[in-house]
């Protein structure tokens, strides 16, 4: 997986404050920006967008990330129109990567059975053209961990939502992961902007979920 | 493939006549529905909602269905959470379906190719959770061509910008195929409605693809 | 001000539980209800969409109500449209109606001052009309008091956030009387349903405002 | 009236080429931009951000403006928060501005009845302030014709719409001078992408409008 911030709005954190004190008619100044965050006025954040290119992340991560509607907007490889000559990359999942098939010792299961499942694909895919079937229905027989390129562009405000979620320690192990990488690559341009991409919790100042990390303390309710 | 409109806002069109006429604080009349809507004039249209659900597509149609992002919310059945034991129902594109394995005469080809994919894909999917692989993981082999039902609360306004775009004749035919339904759907509750839900050439009133169908002229531009 | 509940989509509760059950393909059960809007997923909320009228309100409140964006949809009475001929209607905020007119104490003085406003506006809105100067001019004179009337769509999720900040004690007053009406009107149709239309310090369970109304505790931070 | 664009998306063009280019795994190249466009795909468009400053537009004008839920944000100055001592600025329609206060020779109508009621709203204005009426309800007097300052944040798919409506023949003329300047600030920045930045009828290839101004023939229908 490989996450690159490849474009963003100028100089975002003066972006947001600017805009922010158009509202009260202010001089726009540092500490409008903890201010509206904290308070949960979010609007002025949209002011500042960030294009990133996600590369390496299974279509079952991608399927779930578009389910995201709001200040967002996606590019993804399509493989209807996309042809994978030659076999196609694939994501492993760390509980199936038990063995390496280079390794002597190996309990040779669930890896070796993932591995088979990957090279069936490839193989029924590549006959399915030769045979003359369109692209776009060959690819019903590829599996959902083929890896995909997707960019997306998001605004501060959408961002800190998609972190809510997704940073969070019950969130789906891969597109936790992503997300990490989007919050790492946000820090190296905004330290600032970077330190509020925080899981819901952050903000609640307590535990929503049925079965908490113990980051924050479970609600007394 | 199964489409059912399960709900819709009562009595749809004269939600959006009286809402409309709030604009001019005039009397709702019928004759305010056609002017509206040759007008342009599309936010009224945002009173009428219908809920659909939709059984036996593949998350290839969903994955695509699931970018619509504006007036339109989806529940889909989740591959991490509900487990296939015992095999999971797919699709199968017509150009794969061209012989029948019960059939004496048959080219064997594509479909038995077909045919084998799946049946690796299940048999991989349930060693993996035999294995102990979680099912949120144990999905990374399923194909795209698995069978999900997916339920659509669309608005009037939205459900016109989809058909503008997926009865087209260049969309890709699964999708195609499921807003003819979502159409026939809406004609049983309002004709008046469904009339309205048309490809794209039918509001340009030519046609602005690269590989014309012929249903309306081509842009002299 | 008046709030009506015109249409919304039958069965809302159950709309939303039947939905929401499509993702687990569990059996539609009524705990599911509570449990998704305390867990956040609010998306099956949206499954349910209310269709309002809200007359009496003046401009001020339309101004600030329709920069909600999402999950909503307005028709809004249009002053470009309508014509105000013999006087307008306006809301009196309660700041000023210290006295009244037709009773003999009275400071005379900030109520008098506004009713002369109103007045003021009202003579020159007809006198430009008279003078052949469209309507959608005459109107720059009139004032934010002024009445109108405006419909609005909005599904559960939307409602759900509108009441968290407009229904705390630091909304404006017009607004919040406003919600607090939009409340009712569900609380007829579904008590449940209204039951957790409320303000923000509800789901946080502390108070983020800089002057508390001491609802919920502030935060120790 | 002035509008300066502040902020945008750096290499605006080259970023909605670059992400469109990744749904067909293409080289990015110039042409990509003119076929999105003209095909309808304008998802990528999204990825090109534009921050605007518009002053001295009439609160009019911004009640219609953020309107607009889709693509767009809006950071407004509030007359809750702002207080106007000493009087406010305003905008005097063209139809309006007949005469002159110091030219001889004036018919003393339109433009002397305007005149008279923004004095009179701004004397009834600073008087509640004076009598103790909180900020927020003091408003209530000021008239449509009011400035005020707004930020917009739009990206180009949003901005293509807003075109599509506002630069009409048949929109409202303050609205249409704010759309053409909106255009002008992107004409420095990107020829390209300001060409684009058309009617509906440049679409359409043919007039919807009951009152056609001429530019596109009518429709034959």
């Amino acid at each position: 997986m490989k996450v690159t911030l490849r474009r963003f709005t100028p100089d975002p954190e003066q972006a947001i404050i600017e805009s922010a004190s158009v509202c009260w008619k202010s001089v726009p100044r540092k500490q409008i920006l903890p201010h509206i965050i904290k308070a949960g006025h979010w609007t002025p954040l949209e002011f500042a967008q960030f294009n990133f290119r996600i590369e390496g992340v299974s279509r079952s991560l991608t399927h779930q990330l578009v389910r995201k509607r709001v200040g967002v907007a996606f590019c993804q490889e399509s493989q209807r129109y996309v042809k994978y000559k030659g076999g196609f990359e694939y994501v492993t999942p760390e509980s199936i990567l038990h063995c390496d098939p280079g390794v002597t010792y190996c309990d040779k299961d669930a890896y070796q059975v993932f591995l088979k499942a990957m090279r069936s694909a490839e193989a029924a895919y590549e006959q399915l053209l030769e045979l003359g079937v369109p692209g776009e229905d060959a690819r019903f027989v590829l599996p959902n961990a083929c890896c995909v390129t997707i960019d997306m562009a998001i605004n501060y405000h959408a961002l800190l939502d998609l972190c809510k979620e997704r940073l969070c320690s019950r969130a789906q192990w891969e597109i936790r992961e992503m997300v990490g990488l989007l919050k790492e690559e946000v820090e190296k341009v905004s330290p600032v902007l970077a330190e509020y991409l925080q899981p819901k919790c952050y903000w609640l100042k307590h535990c929503p979920e049925a079965k908490p990390c113990g980051r924050q303390a479970v609600s007394g309710q």
